[in-house]
């Protein structure tokens, strides 16, 4: 279940508060929190994505810690969700991994806080998740979210999440809730 | 819509990792990612409940950063969210404090990673939540939950998020898929 479908947090190239396109710093909480939730709902992984040689060995050494280290001991299901953690230079090599590990074309997904020509309902991508035999790659954004181009690039771009009046939740609510949207337990419809 | 749900997160009485009853620090990424959740849902209110008092100025400190201070410049929109954030010294002050706000006894409802004989489900309490003339504040637990006894003592206790064999997600990830699943748009499944 769920297991065609990857995650990546993009970290070049987005934009900034100016609309300027940069590379932000990669974030612990970010590192952790979304594993935790890429392991709860069954992903096949979770790619860091940062151009940045520093940040690309920051997060090999948080992975290595939790996964091999001490980490592995002192908290086991630590290690459980960082293991879905891989890091990768750019969309483009993360696409490449994926479609080889596969042998087949990777579909792209985008997501975004505003509306966008391919958005695609939350249903119409449960059904497309259904054929197991293709993988997706989801892409979210830090900072002020995924440039104009990766949007327009990506084969499907996701509804947003609506908010009373309000749209600016942190990547790592908007993960989770799109996530449980996505793969969770639908019987709490059901009742 | 919501605004009769108040959302309560306790840094005491919580269990520690060896299931000792502990006060846990107050985390930066927590005000935050709740705080625009609980904007984003139209909550009534995010309690922050600490017993120590570096801690109660700590948030004060952050909160004030925000909505008064030079950050209410630099990002308004958190200006938006971090409004919402109250400092508490016990749960019991944060119930009467909204008792005190709607001249009516306020509903108690906890939440946990297992189930509890006082479970009842997301249909349920978003039923519940019908009532606006009914005041509620649901508690989430920082560090490994809320104590036993503060689960025993609520009026309700709800259902656990149910992960794929790995129940160990953030309280900011619970928090986020569990105000969705209450009070987000539901459209995404009429489709």
């Amino acid at each position: 279940m769920g297991s065609n479908l990857y995650l990546g947090l993009v970290h070049h190239p987005i934009y900034d508060r100016r609309r300027e396109i940069v590379a932000t710093a990669v974030t612990n909480f970010d590192i952790h929190d979304i594993a935790r939730c890429a392991r709860t709902f069954g992903l096949g992984g979770f790619y860091m994505i940062t151009p940045l040689e520093s940040q690309v060995q920051l997060v090999n050494r948080v992975v290595h810690h939790w996964v091999e280290g001490y980490g592995s001991i002192y908290n086991p299901t630590r290690k459980e969700s960082l293991s879905l953690v891989r890091v990768s230079r750019s969309i483009e090599e993360t696409d490449r991994e994926i479609s080889n590990l596969w042998g087949k074309k990777v579909r792209r997904i985008a997501t975004a806080a505003t509306p966008h020509p391919k958005n695609i309902s939350f249903a119409t991508f449960r059904k497309l998740l259904e054929d197991k035999e293709t993988p997706f790659l989801m892409l979210f954004g830090t900072g002020w979210g995924l440039v104009q181009k990766v949007k327009d690039g990506s084969d499907y771009v996701l509804d947003p999440i609506k908010g009373v009046g309000y749209n600016h939740l942190s990547v790592r609510s908007a993960v989770a809730i799109i996530l449980d949207r996505l793969l969770g337990d639908r019987m709490i419809d059901s009742e």
